[in-house]
């Protein structure tokens, strides 16, 4: 072992290195390498010189990691997921390269060769055991391929950590293709792997210590249109409980980040539904919320997303919820194989949606990238029911949730299933696109449902009903309008 | 058994009927039965009843099962994919409703309640078994889950279908969820079934004997622009192979339906590809002559797509080709887990895409159904590599297949990763949007390239180059040209 400070460790970081590192919504993420890469490029530009990377990662991390780098203009390029305010701005600006990935596939296209060879992989660790192994800290995201991948490997070892997360982790690797077979996860509860990520030493260049907290951003209290959201989404699951397609009993629960998810796993709290299972993304507080209630008896995620309150006490408690808690690596979390297996109900946020069920969660106004896709595609198309959960407004009435065609498109008619706005819920299962219009402009906050009529009759008029029925004269006249007049209303 | 013409059978058949049927892509759809439900439409309607039915199919059948019954405006409602002039004719004209579904979703959506409850079963059979199982003919689609969810079953024994089809098929029942296990499919070639449908017998009310062809249409012969597209298609093979992504040996491929797709297979069979194996979704006779030159080991499809001559040659070679083709249930052939197990080259047609690779497959100009996406979306989502294959120009020059903003988007960015015309190949792998749009300019028709590099620059001035550059005031305007101008190019 070959224990350096991240100073000494990034002089091995040359001018266009190939990294993938750790990290997955601010949890997991290495706390020097980021900021030492960062003074290294600034170093670098300020003698005149190039320097910039390609960063590669399990999804956001935070400021000290994507932040810095973004700042220091130290990235070339980035994949598969950010939501850093400073890198999205430099992304916009065209001066740094990004590609919004599905997750599920971004480990597997590096482990294929699609993004060439890479060169290091810089990974927090909670401890390295006795052999040289690494026990995973809050997250596992992509570890597992990177470290395969990379030629050389950064570890750092963060005593903020709880050691007792060691057991949370289920280390299963996809096999390689074309000898692949079949994952063995039934249940959201099977672990299949090893509690730790084998590596091959050799290739370990230099182990740092750290001793820092993940980013953990504190949730806003419940609001009024995310708690009647929430009211809508439970109305939706009772009525398939009514129709026989649910049971109270064993829900699978996959939920997006944010308020109005959080608002959903408070009213599950209260709710009938008894022995929810978990298979997500991220464990967050209204999951651990649901634990310590008895509702939920395990969560299966790649990763923490949690505020610094439970953070404290997942770390203080950790020995307790790994009994119920596991993290996977990304690519197990997320496989459409697994995913669909489980039958889960997908729940993520949206940026917009169009009358026909389209949903852009990425590109406000078709441009500027917000986020990205993240594991939004992976859950919705492979869940058993999908849906969207949304409020009908944003920018104090100025902007609509459900436009007439969504400027950009990263789900798909095929497989949104149902919209849920305070407004109540859209279920498009088995619709021809007419109907799906009918239920959607129904959902839209009232102010818009002229606006949204007004388009359809437009759309079909002058003798041409159509199976979509479109008038694209006017079909981004909601975005234009914004552009022009600070509203999608319009002057 | 109750043996019944058709008429006889066809009077258990009423209003609002929902009707499951065998049929995919022209081959296995009862002969008789839908002559027969247009037939009592008529008279309904005629006598000023109502009459319509709720039609669940495979995928398309042929102008003697969608054909007349759309004709006879005896249809409500169909799912999941169809292609009949007729049909389409009556869904653009707003008169029936149509669910343009991803195949592998449509068998489990009925089997999961989202269609309420199936009334009848109509299924074409080679034989029935002295158990009374069904041996499917050319192909198995939905027909097991069609034959398990319904109330009653009517049985078309089609003499003209070999009997030595049978052993062709390879009957797995998908499980259903929360307690599913893992498809154990590992290789195409695997077989992990019946070779029949098992089935309630006391649900069968009707068996009709039938004696004739299936609806094969002819290819058209290899013309120039479709030998272009395969050697491009070929050449970026090629360029895998020596990036070390892909073997010489054991390449296993998906194809869409058309006349491109078999210049694909014919360019395959001249190719230093040995041991190709076939995932896909219909047999086609590019496969048949790479199985006969010995190029193909294995076909796992769900149906035949074969010319009236290849039809007649499988029919007298049944016995030889059900060595090397296996036809599954479409729930198996098209699920996502076995796709991306198997780690197949995904090779599907298109309408349009756009600068950054959303593609369309099913709504010229965002409103007029075309056929419907079909497996497109399970396999370009899955598949180990993704492409699109397209002539750049249709209607003499009047449609570029190349947009700034596809006016349906069936595969996003996040799916597409090769587009390949007779100009080359845009291979999108792990680039930024901007670039994106630099690779499919180029391989849009040179008289489109000003125009689409016109719109990059607009979607750019004006200090915004932003993550996905558009102008939305003229992100359909090669559509609004068509429709006012007859050219896409404009006045």
């Amino acid at each position: 072992m070959c224990f350096l400070s991240g100073d000494e460790a990034a002089e091995f970081i040359g001018h266009g290195a190939k990294i993938g590192m750790s990290g997955f919504t601010g949890a997991a993420y290495p706390k020097e390498m980021p900021t030492a890469i960062a003074e290294r490029a600034k170093e670098a530009h300020a003698r005149g010189d190039e320097f910039a990377i390609d960063l590669y990662t399990g999804a956001s991390t935070a400021p000290d990691c994507d932040g810095v780098l973004a700042e220091a203009d130290a990235l070339r390029f980035r994949m598969p997921y950010q939501s850093d305010p400073i890198m999205r701005k430099k992304i916009n600006a065209g001066e740094m390269k990004y590609a919004d990935m599905h997750l599920s596939h971004s480990a597997q296209q590096v482990s294929e060769g699609f993004f060439g060879k890479l060169d290091f992989a810089i990974v927090e660790a909670a401890r390295i055991t006795e052999e040289g192994h690494i026990v995973p800290s809050s997250g596992v995201g992509n570890n597992v391929e990177y470290l395969d991948a990379a030629d050389k490997i950064i570890i750092e070892v963060n005593s903020w950590q709880s050691v007792d997360l060691e057991g949370m982790a289920d280390v299963y690797r996809v096999q390689s293709r074309p000898n692949r077979t079949a994952i063995p996860i039934k249940n959201p509860g099977d672990r299949v792997g090893t509690t730790y990520i084998d590596i091959d030493t050799d290739k370990v260049v230099a182990v740092i210590e750290t001793d820092s907290p993940d980013r953990n951003s504190p949730f806003k209290p419940i609001d009024d249109v995310s708690q009647r959201i929430a009211g809508n989404f439970l109305d939706f699951l009772e009525g398939e409980v009514a129709g026989g397609r649910l049971a109270y009993d064993g829900y699978v629960m996959q939920s997006g980040v944010g308020n109005v998810p959080n608002a959903v796993m408070a009213g599950l709290l209260d709710s009938k539904f008894e022995n929810i299972q978990a298979y997500t993304e991220v464990i967050q507080d209204g999951m651990v919320d649901l634990i310590d209630a008895g509702k939920m008896t395990v969560a299966s995620a790649t990763s923490f997303s949690l505020s610094p309150e439970y953070a404290e006490r997942m770390n203080k408690e950790a020995a307790r919820y790994r009994e119920s808690i596991i993290t996977r690596p990304l690519q197990v979390s997320n496989h459409p194989e697994v995913i669909r297996r489980v039958g889960l109900i997908a729940t993520n946020g949206m940026i917009e949606a169009d009358i026909y069920g389209n949903v852009n969660s990425t590109n406000v106004s078709g441009s500027r990238i917000m986020n990205g896709i993240g594991g939004s595609g992976d859950f919705t198309r492979n869940g058993f029911i999908s849906s969207f959960i949304t409020p009908s407004l944003a920018k104090d009435g100025a902007i609509s949730a459900i436009v007439p065609f969504a400027s950009h498109i990263d789900h798909t008619e095929h497989d949104v299933m149902v919209v849920i706005s305070e407004y109540g819920y859209a279920d498009l299962r088995g619709l021809a696109p007419r109907d799906r219009a009918k239920k959607m402009i129904a959902i839209a906050h009232p102010d818009y449902r002229p606006l949204l009529e007004e388009y359809v009759e437009r759309a079909t008029s002058q003798g041409r009903p159509m199976h979509t029925p479109h008038d694209l004269a006017t079909a981004f006249s909601f975005h234009q309008n914004l552009a022009e007049h600070g509203t999608m209303k319009g002057k």
